[in-house]
């Protein structure tokens, strides 16, 4: 690259896939890759744009002009286009759309634009393939032909009324296999999927994998053909709400990944962390207040990490298993019946583990009967209510409507460890008698 | 469906789509579902058996005799029959393969039942559409329709040489643009993407998806096409992938949900608690060890839950990243580079976290500060360890081929624990001197 020999480098990635170009260009220094950028043609930048991180896509797009992006943009489908404008400061998006040769295209990026984030309508593209349904087979074919061009996959072809009304589908298959004077109205398939343009884009996702569906159609309140989803776009749903549960559980705010900057890094790590003091500090003022029973019980002092510990271990544990049930639309039956079933599961864990937890502690590290006995019930107790709540949150988060995966996280681990350890003394207190 | 009547019942499931039929079969009485599955024909129970939880299949084909679920299988694409086959046990799966009719789709399945698990060859099917690269268009077109038949939908076409090795690809779309009389030679597209049968199936996922597939075929090592991946199977190899990463996060030892039986959610739970108790049970000791000190400093056995806390969720958090990183593919740069950021990273958080601590220690609870200093330069020391086991220990086991979200679960927690327990006590003792 140093020696800039252009129709070399030109040659090189001709041939190359664009993913693997956006690939190499989020690795290389920044002006390298500004310079290939505007080495290589729009149709096949374009491409690459799509696929780069968002980091380096954005700061490529600063050295570009709203001309240039214009001509970037072109060549992307709808969906692609507006995700990428919509990164850009609103000045700089009325620039770009203002720039854009084609007026239908421009149109069609403004009204995606329009869409509130995470809904059918933010993800869908405008190019599909559309039929009347009083055309027939041969001037369908044609028709096809023409629009086709302009649709990279064509899935199914969707089939409207006069009034732009979807009322059905067909697919390619369907339609070579037809004879060329049927008419559409005679061989279209009338039972059709479809989704409101304002659904949540996570029920989408639902749908489509719930169904096996390739491509969904997007309608509006009346049944209007306004767009379709394709499984791909899905594909990137699915990824993102994984990869939010998981950092939620972890204790990430945000979405950050390794290569990013120390003080970003900090703004999703420290919140929690914060609160994760806030709840140590409880904690330690909840053992100052049974400070006195460490004179006669010091052994007792030595079990709230153990406690604490199991809390927070089965309180993830439920919480997790209720996450996943209601991510996967799974979960049947009241709520009552599963917090029964949950005590019996705690209770029957817990036995078990106090068994193990008194045998060893009385007989290995030679404690005495009584404090083997509080640990125990202690334990017990600690694990069931742990359970209780780690049940419990999810459901309740997910009927307000917020993220049931929160539960997992630092939030509910360091509640139960507070718990956990407010419950032993209560109950150290309640045998011991200190 | 107590009073039988039959009609009725067909009627009604009549429009239903089968997806929605097998999430009626998995709630209802077993003896009701038995009888649903009998009463509706083969074609339609083919796919409400494909889409049922597992349990309840097993349960449903153990009522059923081999011939009766070698109808269904017949009615299935290969790669749903191989899995639901699968299943059963080896005797039942001679009997059922030998009651097929049909000896080529017969064959296919038991192809497929050879590839191991969680390769491409057990994800694809075999149904697809293959055209020699000899044939014209119109002779095309008229042999796709009679190979589209059987096969659901038409994602590309492949192309192979006499040797049946994949030479190419065509779109339908291409098909329907291009003439009668041209040679498919003519027109194929050569770059055609393929893994190999024995690819790792989060490797095909990773690979369609990065290159936005719908569809790939899959090749021996011969270059011999074999069969076909769809982006429908696709979505659940990740959606399964996300599971057990979460699954493994949350200290789940295999796959379960909420209304598995007791002993099953036992089973999965069960083995990390007791985990967690030996790991509570060295801190125990620890804590014993240092049980000396209680007399002159009762405050350090106050703050110890905090520490292990804290030395918990930093762990975990950098974990999850670097969980994340691997699973994208988006780890550069050096592991020492990688472990330098962590530190200074840990060192910044951690030194918010001290002052916040002090403070709030001494002004609050009134400690002397000789035990706040200790608390906070252990808390700062925890941090940084616990984040450099959390960046270590991940892609220690991703070199090692064990799945990284193993070190998000409490494995790691525990050992962070007692690792951070033990840290801070022993920098208790040489500042404090006991």
């Amino acid at each position: 690259i140093e020696l800039r020999k252009d129709s070399a480098i030109k040659k090189l990635f001709e041939d190359v896939h664009y993913a693997d170009i956006a690939e190499v260009l989020d690795e290389v220094d920044f002006d390298e890759a500004i310079y290939i950028i505007k080495l290589l043609d729009s149709e096949k930048t374009s491409e690459i744009l799509t696929e780069l991180d968002e980091d380096t896509r954005l700061r490529i797009l600063d050295n570009l002009s709203a001309k240039e992006i214009a001509e970037e943009i072109s060549e992307m489908d709808t969906d692609d286009a507006a995700d990428i404008i919509g990164e850009l400061s609103a000045e700089r998006q009325r620039n770009v759309i203002n720039a854009l040769e084609d007026i239908e295209h421009a149109a069609d990026i403004k009204e995606l634009l329009s869409y509130k984030d995470n809904t059918a309508g933010a993800l869908m593209a405008k190019e599909l393939v559309k039929v009347y349904e009083t055309w027939t087979v041969a001037g369908c074919l044609r028709r096809i032909r023409g629009q086709a061009k302009e649709v990279s996959r064509v899935h199914s072809i969707y089939v409207v009324d006069k009034k732009e009304r979807l009322v059905g589908r067909l697919s390619l298959k369907d339609l070579i296999v037809a004879k060329n004077d049927q008419k559409i109205a005679d061989i279209y398939i009338s039972s059709v999927d479809a989704v409101n343009v304002n659904e949540d884009d996570e029920e989408v996702a639902k749908i489509m994998s719930k169904y096996d569906l390739e491509a969904i159609p997007v309608v509006d309140d009346n049944n209007v053909l306004l767009g379709r989803i394709t499984i791909d776009d899905i594909v990137d749903v699915l990824k993102e709400e994984a990869d939010r549960d998981y950092q939620l559980a972890a204790g990430l705010t945000q979405d950050v990944d390794s290569d990013d900057s120390i003080l970003d890094l900090t703004k999703a790590r420290l919140p929690w962390l914060i609160l994760a003091l806030f709840g140590g500090f409880i904690s330690v003022s909840i053992l100052g207040g049974f400070g006195d029973a460490m004179s006669k019980f010091p052994e007792l002092f030595f079990f709230t990490p153990l406690i604490a510990a199991m809390a927070g271990n089965v309180g993830v544990q439920s919480s997790a298993i209720i996450v996943q049930g209601l991510a996967n639309d799974s979960l049947r039956g009241s709520l009552f019946k599963r917090l029964l079933k949950e005590t019996i599961l705690s209770l029957f864990n817990g036995l078990i583990l106090s068994v193990l937890l008194m045998s060893a502690g009385m007989l290995i590290l030679g404690f005495n009967f009584n404090v083997g006995l509080t640990v125990a019930i202690s334990l017990i107790s600690v694990i069931i209510l742990a359970s209780l709540i780690g049940t419990f949150v999810p459901i309740i988060l997910d009927k307000k409507n917020i993220d049931p995966a929160l539960a997992t996280g630092p939030f509910i681990t360091t509640s139960n460890d507070i718990l956990g350890i407010l419950i032993y003394f209560l109950i150290a207190k309640l045998i011991l008698g200190f």
